[in-house]
């Protein structure tokens, strides 16, 4: 493979919540996407998931044993969503985020509340 | 856990080629570095590794079936080095790196030239 620029994957498509591949490790795949508003409460039951905010602000609410709370991420910053736990995402901003997951793990986890219009089910695609 | 910021994981150490492991995916880990000059050759017999480049400029030489090559990777690009590959890290310039792999991966490879006095060989560093 050669070097990707994020600025590069990221200018190549404009869809909201509807992650890119841009390269695999082992049997991870680190994925970017575009955001913007509301995503879907869904939990992935079986594998962890991380974020890194490369622009804008993501918030992530989260169900946690204890209860529910919301994590702020500004530029910059990372948070690992542990397995089991339910979890929204939410931009209040045009927003870029970078994701790590294990290759095929859907967008909207393995149980999730109805899937709106603008919210992409996917295991990600393929960059242009 | 809470958000990390990765200027604050960075602004925690000095030490060049000593990744401190920011937070972990399953069971990998995700580290930060700060690095400049030679790392070592070496290589990832069972593993691939990914990078991404935070700030300045990282050089990865590889040794490849079809030859010898070197990818340069400027501020906000990524790049995976696939399993059995031989490289050197490289930065000419103060660089800070984000680097992907299984938790227990070492910086130097399962196999690798005399690793100098400024490499540490670790498997990442708690953040302080």
């Amino acid at each position: 493979m050669e070097p990707i620029a994020l600025s590069a994957a990221l200018a190549s498509f404009t869809d909201l919540w509807s992650p890119r591949i841009v390269t695999a490790v082992n049997d991870y795949d680190v994925r970017v996407a575009k955001v913007e508003g509301e995503h879907v409460w869904h939990v992935h039951d079986h594998t962890d998931e991380f974020f890194l905010v490369l622009d804008g602000e993501l918030h992530i609410s989260l169900r946690e044993p204890d209860g529910e709370r919301t994590v702020v991420l500004p530029k910059g910053s990372l948070f690992t969503v542990a397995r089991g736990t339910e979890h929204k995402p939410y931009a209040p901003i045009p927003t870029e985020i970078l994701v790590l997951e294990p290759t095929g793990t859907l967008t909207v986890g393995d149980r999730h509340d109805d899937v709106p219009d603008h919210v992409d089910a996917t295991t990600g695609h393929a960059l242009a």
